[in-house]
């Protein structure tokens, strides 16, 4: 009866209480309240929103819903940083092992590809032997001895929101501010930070592709920080196209492991610098960001950001040769270059055709149960308002066979679009948003 | 993916067309679209809303899952009544063999108790012996010879409407007013009807409440019967008391039968007779209501009303002397007398709080497999706005034990209000409404 009182009340624009949300919860993850009664709750919620209390009550019984890091013995500070999801967005591979070499520990619990976007589990997972699936026992440990880890959601953490995250994928009730929020904070809040950087991206590549939606996130994550003692702060980043010039998994993480020797693409090493300078402030290593920002140059300069990523590779069972030589990583058997159709300005590389292309090669799911061929996948070095002539190389295309190089040819037909007007670009780090409020940056 | 689509487009306000909704119902008929998604449907359809056009299409998706009757072949027209439901409404078991007397053709389908009101199927069935799950082939057979059969929704008949329905209960979706149109036309429709004449209740005990949620429902099945060549008229009615005095099983099948023997109480007659005659207009056997209401009264006043209802209780497998002697009817163990409490105007006599009473003393059903005991229940002789003095008798309880005669006890301690000033009641017969619009009565 209890289901079926919300679900009334919540449909009449009422408001649930936390003793409600919390028997609710329980409820929903042992079996006693069926998927179709949460579904219809769910949709009464993405209709008629959810309130701060609300949201911090269901973040509440999702999170109590599992278990938890415990790393509040540690001298120093836990700062994780999420990513609303992009194509090209290997940015945790490069900020994880830079931002634990420089004193703040960073417990990573990321996701698989979802959607037109990658996942970067499944990039960790192009090197070969690497282990993703620890232990909360384990992660602790590892934790404790190299300030990092990289690991996917477990059984054990918010198993609540594991079910229902598959129920709003099968009903609609994705893209709702509250509940994205209370998804992602109550497992962030599992890993016992101290402070969570937001990576919030906008543009026609993003899942909330205008600025106010993305906004409006950004200011509920905040809120739920706040009120669980884990400040947050967010940066709106672009993602009106790729971001760097790798798209599919070995190809990221190769990209990744360039970018900490040093040899970055200008646009990643940009976002994540600004990401890392704020996760280095919240953790209380540095007293400003531009101090943090010089350690972190000083940190890859000399190589030491690239050998903690060897140490966590090692550590989770993945062949730590790969930061010398990513030739270890596996490779694609076809590689074609893509060349422009005609002269003009590069007006726009759209990426989620680019994402969908990686998909249709073999790199990403269509269904869950899909396994990925991690060797395939882009090199776009054409970026928006360059000038190319007819038949200039905009791209390498990474393939198991003809068919791929056919479907990666048909997806950038679609994605680079030579124009004879170039279209600006969004601002790649446009907004910053705190406790404070939003500030803008370009 | 289409119900996934389909959800989508609901919740983004757009619209599922015929051939959507055909395939939609078909898959969900057949288990194939499960029921966390087309919960989830049913929610953004509750809070966004259908146009007549998908309400047609979801009416005529669930109409075609089944098997209808075949009355085509049929002389006379054929009119039901459906009511969309009430506290002591006994009218369908007076008005069909009433109807079927003056020559139009009553196949009715009805159903059971649902929430605090009573259901003609129960009500039926407390006359020993009869039968109300007839096949769709005997059930024609019936109409065709004597004019009226009584039954529930069979198996064949809108099997999608079925599932639908108990899905609605289970995910507070049933008060929408498209959906509760569709459901209803979808069954009437496969009666093979040439009219319908609506009972739309309002007020306290009615489930849509306002005046202008009853119209709403109202306009959309006159809408819906145009779009399939059924003319609907809709009459609103009075719900803020009991209709009769009776309330109950057994008792308002004793009530219904002195009805037609002349002796119904003058409420019941009205509305009885205001619907009656919209059904022998739309069928085609009077050209006015007023001829219609006076060929009713003699139907009655010379027993041959009462002896249809006979017949037809004889052909479902009933006990017909009952309609001679009601104490043929079960008889309630106990019997008491309900008190004024003081003395004062009677101010209201609440319908949800009699209906739940019925089902606390084991009248109705508080699960569907609940078997139900007929005898018991009230018979309420007090009318809103009736003087009364402390200790006078307001009303009988009908019970099965001690424990049963508190327990109406305290519903009637609820139910009846007896204070210094009386409130005005609604009018029993508030308005008319028929494609030509809405025409005040009261």
């Amino acid at each position: 009866m209890l289901a079926l009182r919300l679900i009334e009340r919540k449909r009449d624009r009422g408001r649930i209480t936390a003793a409600e949300w919390w028997e609710l919860v329980s409820d929903y993850a042992s079996g006693r309240v069926p998927d179709y009664q949460m579904a219809a709750l769910l949709m009464a919620i993405y209709c008629r929103g959810m309130d701060r209390d609300e949201t911090r009550s269901l973040t509440d019984a999702m999170l109590r819903s599992g278990g938890r890091l415990s790393l509040d013995h540690l001298p120093v500070g836990r700062v994780d940083k999420h990513s609303t999801g992009g194509v090209g967005d290997k940015v945790s591979l490069v900020l994880a092992p830079l931002v634990a070499e420089l004193g703040v520990a960073v417990p990573m619990m990321s996701g698989r590809g979802l959607g037109h976007t990658g996942g970067t589990l499944d990039k960790l997972e192009s090197i070969p032997g690497f282990r993703t699936d620890l232990s909360l026992e384990r992660a602790t440990r590892q934790v404790e001895e190299l300030g990092c880890v990289l690991i996917g959601q477990t059984e054990e953490i918010a198993p609540a929101d594991r079910k229902l995250y598959a129920l709003r994928g099968a009903t609609g009730t994705v893209e709702s501010v509250p509940l994205i929020a209370a998804s992602i904070m109550s497992k962030k809040l599992a890993e016992g930070l101290t402070g969570l950087v937001l990576d919030v991206k906008r543009g026609s590549g993003a899942f909330l592709p205008e600025l106010e939606r993305g906004l409006e996130l950004a200011r509920a994550m905040i809120r739920l920080g706040s009120d669980h003692g884990c400040p947050v702060v967010a940066l709106m980043t672009a993602m009106d196209r790729p971001l760097g010039r790798a798209c599919g998994n070995a190809i990221e993480m190769e990209e990744a492991i360039l970018a900490l020797r040093g040899e970055g693409p200008p646009d990643l090493m940009r976002v994540t610098y600004a990401l890392g300078a704020e996760m280095l402030v919240l953790g209380g290593a540095f007293p400003s960001t531009d101090a943090a920002k010089r350690a972190m140059e000083g940190a890859i300069s000399t190589g030491r950001a690239a050998e903690r990523l060897q140490r966590v590779i090692e550590a989770q069972g993945g062949n730590p040769s790969v930061v010398e030589d990513p030739a270890v990583l596996p490779q694609a058997e076809r590689c074609e270059i893509f060349l422009a159709p005609r002269r003009g300005f590069v007006a726009r590389v759209e990426p989620r055709e680019v994402g969908y292309g990686v998909i249709a090669m073999g790199g990403g799911r269509n269904r869950v149960e899909d396994t990925i061929d991690p060797s395939v996948g882009f090199v776009i070095t054409a970026r928006p308002g360059d000038w190319v002539e007819k038949g200039e190389p905009l791209a390498t295309i990474l393939a198991r066979d003809a068919a791929g190089v056919e479907a990666g040819r048909a997806s950038l037909d679609r994605a680079i679009v030579v124009a004879e007007e170039a279209e600006p670009p969004l601002p790649l780090i446009s907004h910053r948003v705190s406790e404070g409020g939003v500030e803008l940056l370009a």
